[in-house]
């Protein structure tokens, strides 16, 4: 067994089978006019006209095969795509736009995908694609609120201390798209939302900013939190102005669970971190390693989860606990750096680096990865990052100490010198990330 | 199933299981003359004298035990243990000494115990009874090192950044009865090491200084590690002048793997974490929790660990992966604690605290309880903590912000409140912690 082939083999595989265009070629079914989707079908005979709407980085891909799925039934289509992302359709606009900051672009293709989705009657049916990257390129700010008071907010919300449910809950009450809001517009025609999830646990209501999910967040909720961390007397005027009247029910709120627009919203989340996990479990089997799948919900500080990860593989590499030699241990998720250093890498290469500095001394055969299946990490070339007693003793006969690369924060310029980088390229595709430990 | 009183009666037998008279009695069985350890026995009709030494905080009842076990067939014996942990021997003097801070009782004691080591000949057999503690009550400094200028050194290691293998490893290079040279002295008698296990991996070289285990490091190592912490100008003069010694081969070293030594030396580890891992898992088994030990080398910061501990117990509620529920998970190590604060708590309190706020807004019926086997965790009365949905919903009922504790390092102020507090009282035994996710 090579653990390095065999990890490159497990990952490339794992992040294959959560591209976008794969996704939708296997998990919808499409013959004689029914439409299969996980236990549910539709019948598209049914429907006077098929739209098809979406944002996201993945969304171009998505719309472009479930065009070679569905041909000429569709009447028309508009996707929001960050820029450099777009590809050609036939029967749809793919209309690029800014990411990660929003911009006119986003709010005009959002004017476009708003307009289909007004246009859409009872007996219509419209796709509504959905990924990572959702929440800049749809939005509609309220009237009187301009782009960059917007921007503004934004800026206060993400350097107050709040946490990612607390700006989403303000975000989606400063817009006419977000928390269920486009599913309004959508309804009475009947909504398939077809998600790629790149969020921990898959909350419809997070991912994208939940355009067709309900928010369990109130106009109450939203100014609470403003006050909380006392943003009260800096938000922009326009803003306070249009929060007032949502606490006064001037203007309706997001759409809440119950609400009678969900009748025809269906949701469908066709890739994840735990379908990468699992793919990648899949492989591993077949190489012949004894698998096992710990949580696709991983979080925390990258060198601290990497203390974790070679914990449970010096575990197995000396008594065969949980799982049996060879084995490969798979965890997915996000980890975040805590910022000390000045040096390059991601959060999943200083992963890799801190796990090296646990192997110090150890003798077994194992590798530990961490993939980010974007094939971006931080800001560098690289996927991520692995290490095993290659990586060690080359470190070693080169006078290099982990533990120094790691106080700067410069994983990247280790694990280039000791061959420990993962490069993939950009996928096209996000579900977070891929934490491996091979053991032989 | 009541998750609570689950928790309380799984971890309670885990501590009773390692407890250290326990240990003896169900891991050493007598018969007719024939002590079996393992799968080793041992005829003690063949030995013309049996002997019995010790040291740790667990070694006093060890011995009690093994008397019990041998009765009069024990000749002498004498036990190195922590004041106020000694309990009344009939065959061996029990004498009590500082600890964490070695004193001039715990020189006194280990005199006698090398004199032990030095009467029994070729045809005696020598017990050495080995716990946490060991490091500070087993030690003879070389002649001409002082009391103070061993603790001095000893803090000027502690406070350079070493790391605990380096520390250890000038440590074993300060002491005539470290690192292998106890079993040195026994030899040419059989020595039988019975060890409680309180480090991460079990490493014999490790626990209590490994008085009877070959040591991996050399005196050039010693000095490295001394210069690489720029220390070579703050050590007392007598210890440098001890350790050139060392370097130029003037004085033995401390004993290396395959010395003839120890063809006359046996180790067993009576009691470890992963035991206590295990019969945690047999009660959970029996109450119908179906169970995953995932690794019992787990170490990191407090609250990052709790993240792992949430992301694992919120997966097997949503999907019961890795295992279905109801589902009993096991860890096992030491986590350690940055201090931000100045409120009360412990490690494991720490790491209950930062659980629940990874529970927010989750409604899933889970438990996840983390607690010392030694019944102390930090400056506190309670063995550790536990949180569960009623905690929860408990201190949201009082205002209570977990996050606001947590900063704080207030942990013990917040479960006290909230009933979150386990409470043993101190055991007599330690193999670090039990982290614990019940899911139902």
């Amino acid at each position: 067994m090579n653990l390095r082939e065999n990890a490159i083999q497990i990952l490339n595989s794992a992040i294959d089978a959560i591209k976008p265009d794969r996704l939708i070629k296997h998990k919808l079914r499409f013959e004689k006019g029914l439409l299969k989707i996980e236990d549910k079908q539709f019948d598209l005979d049914k429907y006077d006209r098929i739209y098809i709407i979406g944002a996201g980085k993945a969304s171009a891909v998505m719309a472009r095969e479930l065009e070679n799925l569905l041909g000429d039934r569709i009447f028309y289509g508009v996707i929001s795509v960050k820029y450099g992302h777009g590809v050609a359709c036939r029967k749809m606009r793919i209309l690029e736009a800014g990411h990660p900051v929003l911009d006119e672009n986003g709010i005009q293709a959002t004017s476009q995908i708003l307009q289909i989705a007004e246009d859409a009657g009872e007996n219509d049916l419209v796709f509504c694609l959905l990924s990572g990257g959702g929440s800049a390129l749809l939005e509609k700010p309220p009237p009187g609120i301009s782009l960059m008071d917007l921007q503004r907010m934004f800026e206060l919300l993400l350097s107050c201390g709040a946490n990612i449910e607390e700006v989403n809950a303000v975000r989606k009450h400063l817009s006419l798209v977000k928390g269920g809001q486009l599913a309004r517009t959508i309804y009475p025609a009947t909504c398939v939302s077809l998600i790629l999830s790149d969020v921990i646990g898959d909350p419809l209501e997070s991912i994208a900013s939940g355009p067709t999910a309900p928010d369990p967040a109130t106009f109450q909720d939203a100014w609470q939190i403003i006050e909380k961390y006392k943003l009260s007397d800096a938000v922009p005027e326009s803003i306070r102005e249009y929060l007032v009247k949502g606490l006064q029910s001037k203007i309706p709120d997001t759409l809440k669970t119950g609400d009678e627009v969900f009748r025809k919203v269906n949701h469908f989340i066709l890739g994840n971190n735990l379908g990468a996990l699992k793919t990648a479990e899949d492989v591993a089997q077949e190489l012949g390693y004894n698998t096992l799948v710990i949580s696709s919900r991983i979080q925390g500080e990258a060198r601290e989860i990497a203390r974790v990860a070679a914990a449970i593989a010096q575990e197995i590499a000396q008594r065969d606990m949980p799982v049996k030699k060879p084995a490969c241990i798979l965890m997915g998720g996000e980890t975040t750096v805590t910022l000390r250093g000045k040096g390059k890498g991601g959060r999943n290469q200083e992963l890799a680096l801190a796990a090296l500095l646990a192997m110090s001394g150890e003798k077994h055969q194992y590798l530990i990865a961490s993939c980010g299946t974007d094939g971006t990490d931080g800001p560098t070339d690289a996927a991520g990052g692995m290490i095993d007693p290659g990586i060690w003793t080359k470190a070693n006969n080169m006078g290099m100490s982990p533990l120094k690369f790691l106080e700067n924060n410069d994983a990247y310029t280790f694990l280039s010198q000791t061959g420990g980088l993962i490069m993939t390229g950009p996928t096209g595709t996000n579900v977070m990330d891929i934490i491996m430990m091979l053991i032989k």
